[in-house]
């Protein structure tokens, strides 16, 4: 798109800039409005310019940004009770920069666990076709997309491929020491899993002393109303590992789990991972997200999200199946693949962004925070894209 | 250390936590000062609480933090073009958001390059003795310390370990695409390579076609006192990746490469990568740094650390063999590794900050801009220790 870029060609970026943000609006370079309905898939929890957390930013820009992990960082120690206290779960914390590295970490803790819990070694790691868990050589093994694959092996052995749940509790052998998927797929379609089959594959892996690896990485930090969605399916993962939404625009990851032994000093690190403005602004995110899920607002604004996707499924019932998705994660599913593209592009125009998954798929992921009226202008944007189309 | 914790144990810490910082100068809970000749082990290259920075954090907060790069991200254009120009190479870049993330991006643009540019692909990828990498399950097997591999396989194929160039230049064969290697090992004692044999290594793999990887992870962003070490070597890397100094604090990382057409869209991606918070502040520092350098401070500084170097290796030959590095990557060898552990220590103790590479060196890895106040204190405080020893 642009000649005189020093950027290599990575993405295929929309022709827009934005050059600042207010509650769930961005505003481009002429001053155009647009309603967010992507917060950066899934980053930007509490929107842009939310006055408390950047006076956080601000306060903590005027103390400390960053020192080694060779050195206690109590915003740091904060930031891993807290986001375990949240999650009600007896686990332990670990803090890197990105989902990637958050998966890399659960893999490496998963491995050392399969090599050294057990008489003869486990290995094999299974993950859910189209599943998605990070761009990094086996973050990109683990996703279960083999045309994604050509050109980067020779990758790490012990990625095996399930079609669906049924089939991942099928492919357990002697040498299977985990299995790894999201609730909801992100990237692969907003498709979320059947509850009572990841209870069982919780009940088979518990049994056999295997781990459930659950990447939260797009579906955690409130994205699903709940803190985690693992706590909707009612089931206690061995490992989860989060980021996106955590310091909404801040890059963090963590990889948390119950297994608190296994790894040990030395066996991982990370120089920024952890350091005292990322996780100082994650704790103001979390305890601003903890107050607004306790205030009943985040559960009435899904219900008001849901409404406009049901009219509009409802109502142009030859360009849309059904409505998938949980919480503010949300996808449309369209009758016409080839009309996705189209209807990004068009809203855009609109002045509403909106994202997409799979090959078919619209996906929603407003602001947490993300108000009434913006969600009410963003839907008539979006609808006049819609009759448009 | 702390019985309580919510964080995995994967860091032997000290028993210290810092509370704020000026200049190049840490405080703890109690106010007690610290000179810092670590930077977050080369992170902070501004010291703590630079105005200047300051004030872009505080504005840039009040304006947007992230974006997807579904947009165009005008500071993301900004601050490639910035790296590009300063680097004076040909080249393009990738943000991501560590050192292992933009190591990970050079190995997978390497193996893309392997298995496309020639009638029989190659994917060996050779590294170094006592290289460190980055602890991403292909970056740690880049890693040439095979205790390190222990627990996390299996890794993937390819990686080929020399114990120096010469070596290195021996292995190459049919199924090579690169070499990859720190111009100064950081973790590794802080080892230059010899000029020479490094010119020699560039030219048998242009000869050949094949990719000279410079990991500046360590050595980038003026901590050799330019911009980068691969200026001072006056060799043209084909691959260079670069993170720790980039930001003084806010992660982010950078591949950057002449091979500007081999990865195309898809082929890898990043969700914080280049967002607008972390390339606002990476551009600022990097104005900072630039007329610093041109100011010759930095220069005067590197050589007025120096004399405190050569003194204590003079004043104290039954302790120190030599010093070792460049610029301000510097490291004191000490005859008896046993020491290592104490003399850190017991520097906290005294006020003055130092890490440890390999198994007997103290390492220095100061603020760029560090006063020469700071640094008079430091070395007091630091022979201080030296005495009690
Ligand atoms: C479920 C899931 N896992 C992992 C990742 C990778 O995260 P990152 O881009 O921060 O490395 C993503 C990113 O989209 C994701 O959706
Ligand atoms: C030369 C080198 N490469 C890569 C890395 C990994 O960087 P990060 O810890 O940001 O992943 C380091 C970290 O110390 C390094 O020194």
């Amino acid at each position: 798109m642009n000649e005189d870029s020093y950027l290599l060609p990575l993405y295929n970026r929309l022709n827009v800039s934005f050059v600042k943000g207010k509650k769930s609006v961005l505003y481009d370079e002429k001053g155009k409005d647009y309603i967010d309905f992507t917060s950066g898939i899934g980053v930007n929890s509490l929107g842009y310019c939310n006055k408390e957390l950047v006076k956080t930013m601000e306060k903590q820009a005027n103390k400390i940004l960053h020192t080694s992990n060779v050195y206690h960082i109590e915003s740091q120690e904060k930031c891993a009770k807290k986001i375990v206290e949240l999650s009600t779960y007896d686990m332990k914390c670990f803090f890197c920069n990105s989902g990637a590295e958050a998966n890399e970490s659960a893999i490496k803790l998963a491995r050392k666990y399969g090599n050294t819990a057990f008489s003869t070694p486990k290995y094999k790691i299974i993950t859910i076709q189209n599943s998605f868990h990070g761009r990094t050589i086996a973050t990109l093994k683990a996703t279960a997309q083999e045309d994604k694959h050509k050109y980067f092996g020779p990758y790490p052995d012990g990625f095996i491929y399930a079609k669906d749940i049924t089939e991942a509790i099928n492919l357990i052998d002697d040498s299977t020491v985990a299995v790894m998927l999201e609730l909801i797929q992100g990237e692969g379609g907003i498709y979320m899993q059947d509850v009572n089959k990841v209870k069982e594959l919780e009940r088979t892996l518990k049994n056999k002393k295997l781990l459930l690896i659950v990447d939260e990485v797009q579906t955690g930090v409130y994205r699903s109303g709940n803190f985690l969605m693992s706590q909707y399916f009612a089931i206690k993962p061995d490992i989860i590992t989060l980021a996106k939404g955590l310091a909404s625009g801040i890059p963090i990851g963590v990889m948390m789990t119950s297994l608190k032994d296994v790894l040990t000093a030395g066996d991982h690190g990370s120089t920024f991972g952890g350091n005292h403005f990322s996780t100082t602004v994650c704790n103001k995110v979390l305890d601003i997200l903890e107050e607004y899920l306790n205030s009943g607002k985040l559960e009435s604004n899904i219900n008001y999200f849901n409404k406009y996707l049901d009219h509009l499924v409802d109502s142009y019932p030859k360009i849309f199946l059904q409505r998938n998705g949980w919480g503010f994660m949300k996808g449309l599913v369209l009758k016409d693949e080839n009309k996705l593209s189209e209807i990004i592009n068009n809203a855009l125009e609109n002045g509403v962004l909106v994202l997409k998954s799979g090959k078919n798929i619209i996906r929603f992921l407003p602001p947490l925070t993300i108000s009434k009226k913006e969600i009410k202008e963003g839907f008539n944007r979006f609808e006049k894209t819609i009759q448009q189309s």
